[in-house]
């Protein structure tokens, strides 16, 4: 069923206060998970603070200094990697943030996982519409695979290996082997592995390897935020036409393309014109108050 | 044949000067060209100065407050981008740079190249051989395809797409068809959208749409680098246990697996012990004198 985003937002709120979470953070957690569901990313649950508090201490010095890092150590999953990046752009800077995961990937040239899918997310601020690029490493997630399989679909490209070995677009092949495959081969792999080490560096915390393969409680996590004020950098009032032009260009001539973000944005749009899709027994279970935070 | 890596060095700087270069500069430029072909990327010529000045003053930055951003506008091709890796990694820092470049990748959803291939370098500081991440976003790059197909091999994995529009590994057929594939396909095609924006907002620059067709002479781009120290975010001296933990961890198990700069270490070791490896007849040219700056 569809709810309107004010009644979603605050009965989530209302709920939380009851498990005796403080209203402030109580406000805050509903706000990111109804606007998650909003821009339908409802595979995700309660958001990450601790994420949404790093980001804000990013674009705070990126106001002052042109650029901020802040990496965070020993934190929980941050739930829709997006948000922070919508979060980055609406306050007027570039966002770049990636997280680190339990090792959930085989690397090129081994079957078996050693390298997290490590999300990375690039947002760049736009009036007409940020530019939000949210990537796992994995081609595919395991929330897609399983969604697919479900649904008895094909998956649209090669998604990982059979137990064989050999390239497959068959769901439930890749899942029954957990050879995921990274994003452009031995490129991703590359990739997750610099995104962990720079991330535990960084924050002084743990790596891929030494967070604990417990998937229902994925903590201990290591992140990175970094903002950028184009305006410190930049002329400042012209970059909306340099974005404008930029998809412009994207969109001109034939195929359907689309910028990072666009679909969010159509999601958005039908959320707060129809309300906001969530689960029929979910939704009644919140409401009654039969509702755990887990 | 294989040629001493100071004789190179020493040779290239000569043959730079005769033409008019600046001694400071041709020193410089030689040295970046022989460690090019010593690490085995033979395929780029003289560096891009220009690339290096900025990644110096990125890493100055970010001796002084932790992290540093330089941005360049209008420059030239920067030739073997993890150069500047290197560089950062050198220093001690993290180096996370990337360029545009002309529209040569089409994006997902089309058929024509709309996006760059914008490579994007991050670089992590290892006492035991640095991390070196060089990454185009598409699958392959041009020149690959090229060797590929005067061996008559066929490609590892899909490059691309044949005029009909069907993944192939053929390289004649992709570069037929002009269909290189995107690192990831989607994924690849929204990354180097949202580093093209970057770049060219950050340096008040030209975005690919706006640089000229002409691969010959690629000029007018606009490129990122950044450099973050590890000293001032952490504690300093366990970085490089973590990161030998990390590889360890990498390495360990079956299959063949290696850490983004691993080959270029085994490769500039045998340069430096056999001679780095260069094309007989452009050596004998430039012995003689008879070279060309283009």
């Amino acid at each position: 069923m569809r709810v309107p985003f004010g009644e979603l937002h605050d009965t989530l709120r209302r709920a939380l206060v009851a498990t005796g979470m403080e209203a402030d953070r109580a406000a805050l957690s509903a706000r990111l998970f109804a606007e998650a569901s909003r821009d339908g990313v409802s595979s995700h649950g309660l958001n990450n603070l601790n994420a949404h508090d790093a980001m804000a201490a990013a674009v705070g010095i990126a106001r002052a200094y042109g650029i901020g890092c802040v990496a965070l150590r020993n934190t929980n999953h941050w739930m829709r990697g997006g948000s922070y990046g919508w979060q980055a752009a609406d306050a007027g800077v570039i966002g770049i943030c990636w997280t680190n995961t339990l090792a959930n990937l085989p690397p090129w040239g081994a079957s078996d996982p050693r390298v997290g899918n490590n999300p990375l997310v690039i947002a760049v601020p736009r009036g007409n519409g940020h530019l939000v690029l949210d990537m796992a490493m994995s081609q595919f997630s395991v929330g897609t695979l399983n969604a697919y399989r479900l649904r008895g679909d094909a998956l649209p490209v090669d998604g990982g290996y059979d137990r064989e070995g050999r390239l497959t677009r068959d769901p439930a092949a890749i899942e029954a082997s957990g050879r995921l495959l990274p994003v452009g081969f031995w490129k991703g792999s590359g990739l997750s592995l610099v995104l962990d080490l720079v991330a535990a560096m960084l924050s002084d915390g743990r790596a891929t390897h030494e967070i604990p393969a417990d998937p229902e409680a994925e903590t201990g996590l290591s992140q990175v935020f970094i903002a950028i004020d184009p305006a410190s950098l930049s002329t400042g009032p012209d970059l909306d036409h340099l974005a404008d032009a930029v998809i412009a260009h994207l969109h001109a001539g034939a195929g359907d393309v689309r910028y990072p973000g666009e679909r969010t944005l159509a999601t958005r749009q039908r959320s707060l014109t129809d309300g906001v899709l969530v689960d029929d027994d979910i939704w009644a279970a919140v409401k009654s108050g039969q509702w755990e935070v887990r």
